[in-house]
């Protein structure tokens, strides 16, 4: 069941557990903000692009009613773990996790104009494509290139008519999703800020983006993450512990 | 020098006054925080797009060392009232307003790749391009007509390579921004977001662009107009009360 290097964790939610690796698949609060906040409806069909170890769909099949969650992983040792998480937990009904480039998926792998929603924490890019410097070995061993360009276009592929795609993403990346959101018709609807605290600069941002929508972005209110002392805020907190979306 | 219904307002600045009328000619907030959000290096070429009666203007005049500042503004009596405004303050020789529609002044009036620095605080138009109710009878007479992408378009021709463009706008407006910024290659560096209070949803943001940079924008901390008790905030104090940008 286990490789070298690797752990269970629980996800202490329904009984959920999750085998990670110490040496850098291992999820952190971004999957955790971006799964709780998602709008979801029951006997949805749900994509996760770039789905690492699988956190994204766990969490979502733990806490909705969806029919289905594909959660596509381009790298082979991630996505293997990814599957033997969905197997502990029993749930190869519902999840399917697909090993390909997320470029490769729509209407060969998953049926275009099908999916209710779409999420995705992608790697943490920079401009000229490069993902940030902890992960220059897993570039170099998996030739992972993929932009912010390609996964809006996907999701746009494989989205229904006035679909959702729920992207979490470095603020720094904002210019780029907002353009591209724009060139191919997934139209931003909110943009939530997530702050290490009140006052400081927002780093993250979560953006839901509705396929062939109008026009008109709203910032929602501001996510806090810690208190002043430190501590999660209770919003976090309640994410952690809430057994729903 | 006054007309019906106008009055002069001190700007506790320097002896600098404003005339403005009560019926909807009277700035806002907007206008002081875009204001005081700009970095402006002496001796510079400033523009302000729809200037209406010529705030931003008189108080960058009065906060800097810019040589010339020109402020556009379509509408005939209320360019009338800041051109009043200027000769009051004596500021003939550092403010010139032009009362023209923005969209004819890039290379006749004013010569293109030649300004510093653009500035507009732009009617909070919808995505149809029809401004806010208030100001509908301000459209009839007057066939106000520009949008977020024409006001983006004479930035750029305006603006010297590297030439930096602030605007204040409502968030509703912030995909379009983001989409003609690229579109027209006046990225945007930095956005700050304007909440009212803490953990409010900020209705306000303040986008700098800057001409033919590399994509890459930056979320700075909120701006916070009022305390919890009501009060303004001492970032906003400070702006009415500081003598310098």
């Amino acid at each position: 069941m286990l490789k070298d290097g690797e752990r269970i964790d629980d996800l202490q939610l329904k009984g959920l557990k999750i085998i990670q690796n110490e040496n850098g698949f291992c999820f952190g609060i971004d999957a955790v903000l971006l799964a709780n906040s998602l709008k979801i409806k029951n006997n949805s069909t749900v994509v996760d692009l770039g789905t690492g170890t699988g956190i994204i769909p766990v969490l979502i099949a733990g806490k909705s009613k969806t029919k289905k969650i594909f959660g596509v992983e381009i790298q082979k040792d991630v996505a293997d773990m990814a599957i033997r998480t969905i197997r502990m937990n029993h749930l190869e009904q519902r999840i399917e996790i697909i090993n390909r480039d997320l470029k490769d998926i729509a209407g060969s792998v998953i049926e275009k104009n099908s999916v209710d929603t779409v999420v995705s924490n992608p790697p943490y890019m920079h401009s000229n494509g490069v993902i940030n410097e902890n992960d220059k070995k897993a570039i170099s061993r998996h030739e992972i290139s993929c932009t912010i360009e390609d996964i809006i276009k996907v999701a746009y592929d494989l989205l229904k008519p006035m679909g959702r795609f729920f992207m979490i993403n470095r603020t720094l990346r904002l210019s780029d999703i907002m353009y591209y959101s724009r060139v191919y018709r997934l139209e931003v609807k909110t943009m939530r800020f997530i702050h290490s605290k009140v006052g400081k600069a927002p780093k993250l941002v979560i953006v839901e983006m509705v396929k062939n929508a109008k026009p008109e972005s709203k910032v929602l209110p501001p996510l806090y993450i810690y208190e002043e002392d430190g501590k999660y805020t209770r919003e976090v907190l309640d994410m952690y512990s809430k057994e729903e979306l």
